[in-house]
């Protein structure tokens, strides 16, 4: 792995190679060597480029070998073929990271396939750190560290500041910057992560973390590959007290996959990115802006150990303004919270009436420095709020001495956090706040989502990760061999027989169901395979005999040679539980409403696992459904406490080393105090 | 009503009073006079002041009647008790139109009474139209008449152009102003309607509509007051082919009310506006920004008759920028179409490789004028297209020359609508392109909003109107009597009878339902007044019985005298129908799952009422327990047909003058063929 020197290489080399430079700096394999030259870079900076003697008037060194010294980082900005022979040549020499700008390496075919097997067996010889391929560079603007084909570069004065950057995609780091710039936010690094073939989006951020000029990390996610490594990463960043955010793409393919039906898909790849963010401690904003506006406002809010709504005091100097933003908080899932009788009454003492208004709307008192200061100092203080949002009318344009030189003065004084939400356009008031490192917002709708990602984020709580690799096929197992494994889970009483045995006598009571039991058939209903309310010895034979004669006529003349009977249960409702292993996040575990609502209403609560009881519990309260299992409209109370401990239950499936996917459905919830009882069972295990 | 006249006045009046002006410019009652002078409106002002002499230099008069001649319009800038003296001079005097400024009308107890009252009696002598109260004013830029106290309007140019602005919020026309300045949007006018004791929204934008300086409308609503007045002028708007575009507040309020559970809190307030919005041909935004950049693009998109999804290509200069928008706008329902065989074929003819994905990417090909220029005529010309978005990367910012100006070049070009997403901040790029009235958008969540309300606008298709007065009180009818009214509404067979009377005959087969029939019980249930699954003539003389003892058991002595006995009938599937006036829109019909699941899921489609079969066929569709009435995962299949003609006669109810509200509850779907029959039904109707 080469240690942390790798880590410097990447974000803070002293030297850098730039593996065919183009001597136009207008080219995109141009641009590198003019950015680092405009940025100041103090290294050395190595052109390497075997047609010319001299690049954009520097020295050109035909091969790396004939650089003076090994340098510390090679950015490789030929195709794909020379880069590989551009890598192997940095590994020989010791260079400790390369960046590869070449896409083609997956892409092309039979020669995509070479290329691909030619640096993967590269990177697993593990003494050069490949940042790529389709990486466009980075950069370290403390240090003029801009190794970076990126057209925005040429940005006249770069915004420096202490936000890290990590990106799948290059071109999104351009935009970043010039949006921060706007906002009066600068930045430590930003870096194209590319493919990712060896250095992944945790690992770059990792080899930041202890960077003193780091204050926070801003991540742009298009999928959830190398999770692992991400999580690892967000831990870290938590000890370290430095807040991770994340804009992902990808919202909308939950609509993509309403129409598919098993646990898998249920808890469709968005949800489970959502879910795997925020056990992570990663606040995930929706909003493009609100990736950025959101991290100045994290370093404030400390994340919390139980999940909460979120309560927030609002004052303002226009209602319209504040009106827009409370909308949001609320369609966010934050509260709204009015100010206490302690806290009218402080307002009051400063000659501020609050009304009786959720909101403190400061029209009529005017828009006064006295006035402001002194709402936003009570709110501060006042035990009912967690955070205040101080919303500022024109006057944040024309006379920003008003409502906004209160928030300057007071951003580093004791008390809640506190964030600015500018309703008209007014740019001299941004900069102005963000320099004082105030949280500041432009729009209703980025201020609501970044405010409830902040008060939303977690501590990050994550289960030791077990990923079942793909390796080897699944083998399912029957019924009765799922009811086997079950343990914490109870199962409505069964038993299985030979269809060519004497009927047994039941250990439990009539009505029943008989189910053909055979491995091989996984929609018993649709074979024939199932009969329901038999109510007695005669009728449990005939059931029998009917399976017998169904099966072979629906399903090709497969015999039937065992069936399972099991008594019929009638419950408050039914719910699916089920466990399976995200290719990317690991082990997960499902609870939805059971049966054809599933599907068209998707009421599915999803958790990393295993998960503990409480969390179970949070996901039972979660379920849409349970508002019904609770007792709503006259309603019989289902055993809810029953049902969490089923959820964690199944959710420990993700522990045993030979299961794959789990799905227990229906689960039958009880009356209060009957528990629940699974009726049906599906259970994958590795193969062999 | 004054006639037209007030309508001039109101907007471009030849000369104004300001009553009550203060020497004191920085006041707001001090502002107009300084806001018109710096504008250079070019009528009469005069400056009514009591107490002095001069103001801020002019000559003060005393009172109206001192002025050399009636002005058209007075702004009042006095407190409420003065201001009524003002404007009832105003009325002796033939004023045409007065502003007031004051609150302290409806809010002041027992005196806000009493001058509401006043008020209200002027109102309706109808010599005089009055703004506000509560209005800060409102602007004409193109008259420098900025007759308003509004801070914002210190701004040194103001913004003038075609959009007029219509809010209920003051001081978000300040908000408007700034931001629309920033994306190089002007303004015609700017109308803070206030109270709307007289003049609405509505009145306000009529009174603008047939200024050819006026190109589009921006309503900031805060409720859905004076509906009837909106959706007269919206009408008026289409008919003249100028857009409208609203931004509500409210969203949330949706939250606020899933406990609920009447036909009338099924459909929130906020989708009641939405339906009502969509109805009246209005784009309504969710982003407050989109407000503003959705404007250019109305004026390019035509509303269209059929709902549609609308099918847009995307070319784009950065992958990851347009897969933020493409995200978002699929987030919105709209379709991302990829090119047609024919238009990939055109497009390689340019040279362009349009690969295989939906969007067409130009990163391989490189940002150059010809390029972007031809992809955008190619798409612009492609049938299976709508619209066509453009989005431009790093080059926005620092080489418009290369993505930006082909739009420049092509916007009055014939093809499809087009519409430029700008990835970074590129403040030159937005100005360039908003001057020359290309849509343009600066964040993708924005984008999409602004592009989905433009593709989904509609032309109005209104009902008339039937507004039930809310007066006297509700009578409803028993379950015989609604089943009498319900006309072409199939019901399950029923006989009513008394329970003294001998056991009737039945005209329709066992198993049947007993329900105790009494229009002072609506919860029957609850009473012990239902008994199912009677089958057979002994059963059903014992179900009478039982339910003679059960219901003054539960109901304090409440005798049975009659009792309805029905069909019970087994379906694939219960709905819910309604019908009930709202007190802003008139009467809506909606559709809605059965039993619980309509509470937990809110699975409900609401129109205005009355609809035709067509319509009611879109609300079948677009319920989602339709996917299992059309037959998913095996069941049955439903005869939706028939649903959709019991929908179309259910909201017929809307044109019955004496019906206040219907709700048939459920409506069993039967398989398809065999139509659909009410079980319940409970309907009020206008006492007396």
């Amino acid at each position: 792995m080469g240690g942390s020197n790798w880590q410097k290489a990447l974000l803070h080399p002293d030297s850098v190679a730039l593996v065919g430079v183009s001597d136009d700096p207008a080219k995109t394999s141009g641009r590198p060597l003019k950015f680092l030259r405009a940025a100041g870079f103090a290294g050395d900076i190595f052109a390497v480029n075997p047609t010319r003697a001299t690049v954009q008037g520097e020295t050109a060194y035909a091969t790396l070998s004939d650089l003076p010294h090994v340098p510390d980082h090679a950015f490789i900005l030929t195709g794909a073929d020379r880069a590989l022979d551009a890598l192997e040549e940095c590994e020989a020499l010791g260079v400790p990271v390369a960046t590869v700008l070449a896409t083609g390496f997956a892409e092309a075919g039979a020669t995509g396939n070479a290329n691909l097997a030619r640096i993967d067996a590269l990177i697993a010889r593990g003494k050069l750190r490949v940042l790529g391929p389709s990486s466009i560079g980075l950069a370290n603007l403390r240090h003029g560290m801009t190794l970076t084909a990126n057209a925005a570069f040429a940005e006249p004065e770069l915004p420096k500041g202490g936000l890290f950057v990590a990106s799948h995609s290059g071109s999104l780091i351009g935009a970043l910057m010039s949006r921060g710039k706007r906002k009066g936010l600068g930045f430590a690094g930003l870096v194209s992560v590319g493919g990712e073939r060896d250095l992944s989006i945790g690992d770059v951020c990792m080899a930041a973390l202890d960077d003193p000029n780091v204050t926070g990390f801003l991540l742009f996610l298009e999928h959830m590959g190398h999770a692992d490594r991400l999580r690892a990463f967000a831990q870290e960043a938590a000890r370290r007290g430095k807040p991770v955010a994340a804009f992902k793409l990808g919202r909308s393919e939950e609509a993509a996959e309403l129409a598919q039906s098993h646990t898998g898909s249920l808890a469709g790849a968005d949800e489970v990115a959502d879910e795997f963010l925020r056990a992570c401690g990663i606040a995930r904003v929706t909003a493009f802006e609100a990736l950025l506006e959101v991290a100045p406002l994290l370093r404030r809010v400390a994340p919390v150990t139980t999940p909460r709504r979120g309560r927030v005091g609002v004052v303002t100097t226009t209602g319209g303004g504040a009106a827009m933003a409370v909308d949001q908080l609320a369609v966010h899932g934050v509260e709204i919270t009015a100010p206490s009788i302690e806290t009218r009454a402080r307002l009051a003492d400063l000659g501020i009436d609050a009304g009786d208004t959720r909101i403190l709307d400061l029209t009529l008192a005017g828009t006064r420095y006295d006035v402001m200061r002194g709402a936003i100092e009570v709110l501060r203080a006042a035990p009912e709020f967690d955070l205040v949002l101080v919303c500022v009318g024109s006057s944040a344009r024309f006379n920003p001495d008003l409502a906004v030189q209160p928030a300057l003065d007071l951003i580093d004084l004791p008390g809640h956090p506190f964030a600015v939400f500018l309703v008209p356009d007014a740019p001299g008031a941004v900069q102005r706040l963000a320099r004082a490192d105030v949280p500041v917002f432009e729009d209703p709708e980025t201020c609501a989502d970044a405010v409830a990602a902040a008060l939303h984020r977690l501590v990050p709580n994550l289960p030791a990760s077990v990923m079942r690799c793909a390796d080897g096929s699944a083998r399912y197992l029957d019924e009765a061999e799922a009811y086997q494994r079950l343990r914490d889970v109870p199962v409505a009483d069964w038993l299985a027989m030979d269809v060519t045995a004497p009927l047994p006598d039941l250990s439990f009571p009539y009505p029943v169901v008989a189910k053909v039991l055979d491995v091989a058939i996984l929609h018993k209903s649709d074979a024939g395979g199932v009969v329901i309310g038999i109510d007695g010895p005669d009728a449990l034979a005939q059931a029998v005999t009917e399976i017998c004669e169904n099966v072979p006529r629906e399903l090709d003349g497969r015999q039937v040679t065992r069936v399972l009977v099991q008594q019929m249960r009638k419950g408050v409702g039914e719910v699916l539980i089920g466990m399976r292993h995200d290719p990317d996040v690991g082990p997960i575990v499902v609870l939805a409403a059971g049966g054809v609502f599933t599907e068209i209403y998707r009421d599915v609560v999803m958790r990393l696992a295993p998960v503990d009881l409480d969390t179970a519990r949070h996901m039972v309260d979660s379920l849409k459904l349970t508002q019904i299992l609770d007792g709503a409209r006259g309603h019989p109370k289902g055993d809810l406490e029953a049902l969490a401990q089923a959820v964690v239950a199944v959710s420990k499936f993700a522990l045993d080393h030979d299961i794959i996917e789990a799905e227990i459905n229906p689960v039958i919830v009880l009356p209060r105090g009957h528990g629940v009882v699974a009726v049906d069972a599906l259970i994958s295990t590795r193969a062999g």
